[in-house]
């Protein structure tokens, strides 16, 4: 009789997760606990690790065979958290069967080939969300909507600032595709979203300020991006591999009417005030912390958009978006010169 | 053989809930799905709402039969967030039984019958914990350590602020035992963990100046307590039923060498600059918002001191001499004198 | 012909000063340099160095005599900054020759002289301000205005923070009439003019925390006042003699549509984000650095109040209401219980 | 008797003003009223109004004779505040008497007249400083003091914001040189101070954001401009020539050990909590506000390292540094390329 109580009274959207490393994990608990209306029924993951995180969260097929997800008949909707080099594989395949696709970017890292991957989702017409997180943070969806709704007038600069606590190690580096693909990425994608304008050219500064092994390694750990809008607004990207301080993510948008800044969120409220000065508590460690809630609100996107059949909020073309301007800030920083956007393809 | 992963290499503390209204929910949803090391296997509730959600978290038997948990031979530890009149009753009953025992406060609405509470409790030995949440929010507890610390010194005074976003319902007021009791009692105890030092003496305004409703219904809606310390030092609490802007929670402490403070968490960290100044986002709603962690902080911190046989971070005792306070404050206020603590019992 | 040029075209209001201590030399400058439309004329100090430094600043008639400005014939009005003692003899003596007067606070230091001397000057129907500069700093003036405009409601609470860097010496504390009347009186004042209402009872709590020397010498340094006003609101003042982070002056106000708070200006707007946290500057030092122009605007408030024929923005009723307010908080703390206003006189 | 209080103990430098406009009337009131150790014995200007002032500041020697000041046998040192086209003239010709010379920027609207200019006073080795006055403003002094102390480590990012209130007129825009040599000129300036480094490329971007009149005057009314620095670090200056929340100037400074930022001050310390969030108060209004003790602070240094015959804190050479990086970015905007510094000249 009590069983009773949990009968379903409306459809649930039936989700497999692929790849359960860091990045899945979050997905995997989201989905599993946090989000209403959904069901994860399966999860693939080559390591076992993965597999019992799997199954302590109460996920019913566990195993290690994509195709188990692929062409499971019940799934309406795939997650894609695998590694970034078999993205545009499971996206296609799972598109090809009919399923909504939510895949963390890079959709591949050619530019050429996460080309032809959008074309071809694109051309089979089914749901496809690109994961940039950074949009649902509480901070810059508050920005965004105060800004669509005319807020501070027309928009005429933005200035973004992303540094991480700390370089990732070199063997990371080697294999990152470098400082714009990398870390840049996600503020060309603010820059985008924030300005909701397309970039018309870019110029990039950049430098190894901070490790020598990142430019023996053949990249840059600190770098400075123009960028030049369609419609003659300006934005700058300051970035930074290391910031002894903690996570610093950080943006300011200036308009006709006024400016909107988004500060860090830090590890309390409190202040002392001594002697020397007040000083406030620490900013937070990283992006696990920082960006916590906005990997939730993101996959909550995904669900609603699904639910009430709206476009996603991040499509295929947001990815290929950042990444061409990620190789334009490369071309330009190489050649010392402003790139046009158009020249790029 | 996968199954085999999730075998467990430690002992789960195994936990009873008696009682999943409001409160009982964000314990029960911490203890089933965020804490480490518990096990929640028995949850008791009158009402069908409650039931259903203890099993929507995946908790075995569910009933409401209060004996069922506090007969079970498994159970190590029961926590109590049933109406607060039943709190005595069913404490005892754990205690008797050899349980560890979590209490929401109050122990009881009496303060006779909750010093014989606390005093057959303490009599049988087991760990009892009285839910002050509050001392577990991230700024409090780093308040606390940085006043151990002694950043800032010898104490001098401390100043509280707390405002609830609206007056709860005139049917409620009625049966709150007042506002020192009911919404008072969180700071009483604050001040006591915040000074780390006995209150002698509690001098109280009160007032009737947002409802007039509330004063027909013998209470107060505003008030300013004045308490002075065993070692000299003085506190100020302001208290109010309604605050438009939001939920208000602050303290500071002023010390020989400086001052610590903690300033409200806000929506977002988004401020915007425009011709009538720089707007920073709103207060909290309430305190669903401003201490839902503190919940979880709160839970682990009894499963830890199970766990490693520590001292209760709470006592029966701390949750009896708020309540002496607020006695205090009470009679101070009809009588308009400064009351002693040890003229009560 | 270029002299012509300085030909003055309306009426300037004659000022002698009397009293060339920290605080006329403040008075002095301004007058002599800052303020239009006024023409400091006369200057009377016993010492060298105050007539010193009234020659330096231009002042033509400089000398010891005190009668040389009460009797002077073109002097429309006298500023008093001479010692507390003789404020009620040169005040009642220059408004007998029918002078307007602006009198340093306290008119006396008995309460009863200083009743007859209001209540004189008062009979004689000329203009007298009493100094409470405080309410001319920018930030408390804003308040006010703020408050006017019903900005935030009906008042509700109000709390005053006000710090000393260090004590004074023990000599100064022996003679300074005790902290309520040496320190909080300007707290007193504020808490009426903020309010804009009387207040009717007083509790105050107060102690020794830093130095027994000043409790040998009979006095508290620290202290915690609770003001009842006629309207039902309630105010408290914290009152410390020693903060070694710097002048601390801050209150916040309470009120049923929000909170008007103001906080301390600190010595630069510079802040350091290191691994620690982020610093702000230092508060300033003391009530120079912090009210520097205060005692400007009050004096422009003075003369602008002359020149338009309106009433003192301070009236010597607000120079007795305060005296009577630390007179009831002494009362209060020596008898531990509240103390009504119209018990005092 | 009395008047023997006056003589003077020490040597008083004796200055002369050319110039008594909006920047000529600070100087004077500065140098007549706020500053130790310095005699204004001589004031020149054209018009009577400036005259009158100083007139009335007790400036003895009045007239619109610049010759009577040059060939002043008496006068150490010209402060020039007449307008810039007679910069470089005035400077020289008192130089050639051996004088010392203060000159408001720029030295000359061409950047080969200026080269000139620096280079013959340069060879009179009389004591020459530059008027930028935003080195002198207590923050960005700070802000160099703690740099200088290693607080940050080495440096790596520079973002300078600065923003006006609202344009100036057309007719001023057309004679201004254009928005890098006007506006930007300071930042340049600031961008070489604080990072206590040379500038080795310059890229610009500008736009018409604001007013087209702007644009058809041929000028820019909006600019982003990255600096690159000799040791590789970055820099981004943002200049608008309108901002409706008022005056806008802050900078940013990112090493390897932290973060030191410059905030703007605000009208007050006066905030309101509404139900709309908190509200600070507004930005200062406008450069007078913003700098006015800036330009007191700039004065008593060059009397500083007058009397204690040091280097100046700002030389001929900062001044023509700044000029050619105007120049560079010039050049960037209109070619769309970086411009490296050392192809200026």
């Amino acid at each position: 009789m009590i069983k009773e109580l949990l009968n379903q009274q409306f459809y649930m959207i039936k989700i497999g997760i692929i790849g359960i490393g860091r990045m899945g994990k979050i997905h995997l608990e989201n989905l599993s606990r946090k989000i209403e209306g959904v069901n994860l029924i399966a999860a693939v993951n080559p390591g076992e690790d993965g597999q019992k995180f799997a199954l302590q969260h109460g996920v019913k097929n566990v195993s290690k065979d994509v195709d188990s997800i692929i062409n499971h008949p019940e799934i309406d909707a795939v997650v894609i958290s695998s590694p970034s080099s078999t993205h545009a594989e499971y996206a296609v395949k799972a598109a090809r069967k009919g399923k909504a696709v939510f895949c963390e970017k890079p959709i591949d890292g050619s530019l050429e080939k996460a080309h032809e991957t959008i074309a071809e989702i694109s051309a089979l017409n089914v749901p496809f969300m690109i994961g940039f997180n950074q949009r649902f943070d509480v901070n810059f969806s508050r920005v965004k909507m105060a800004l669509s709704n005319g807020e501070i007038g027309r928009l005429r600069n933005l200035h973004i600032i992303s540094r991480d606590p700390q370089p990732p190690p070199i063997s990371y580096i080697r294999t990152s595709g470098g400082l714009f693909r990398d870390m840049t990425i996600h503020d060309f994608d603010m820059a985008r979203f924030i300005m909701g304008c397309e970039v018309v050219e870019v110029f990039a500064y950049g430098n190894c300020l901070i490790d020598p092994a990142i430019g023996d390694a053949g990249d840059i750990d600190s770098a400075t991006v123009l960028l030049k809008f369609e419609n003659g607004a300006m934005a700058t990207i300051e970035n930074s591999r290391e910031a002894v301080y903690g996570y610093d993510q950080r943006l300011e948008v200036f308009g006709s009417k006024g400016v909107i800044k988004v500060d860090n969120p830090l590890k309390s409220h409190m202040k002392i005030v001594a002697d020397t000065g007040t000083l406030s508590d620490r900013h937070l460690n990283f992006f696990m912390d920082r960006y916590q809630l906005s990997y939730l609100e993101e996959m909550k996107a995904f669900i609603t958009a699904l639910n009430q059949k709206t476009p996603m909020p991040v499509s295929g073309e947001d990815g290929l978006k950042a990444m061409i301007l990620a190789e334009a800030a490369n071309r330009s920083l190489v050649e010392n010169r402003p790139v046009q956007i158009n020249s790029i393809n």
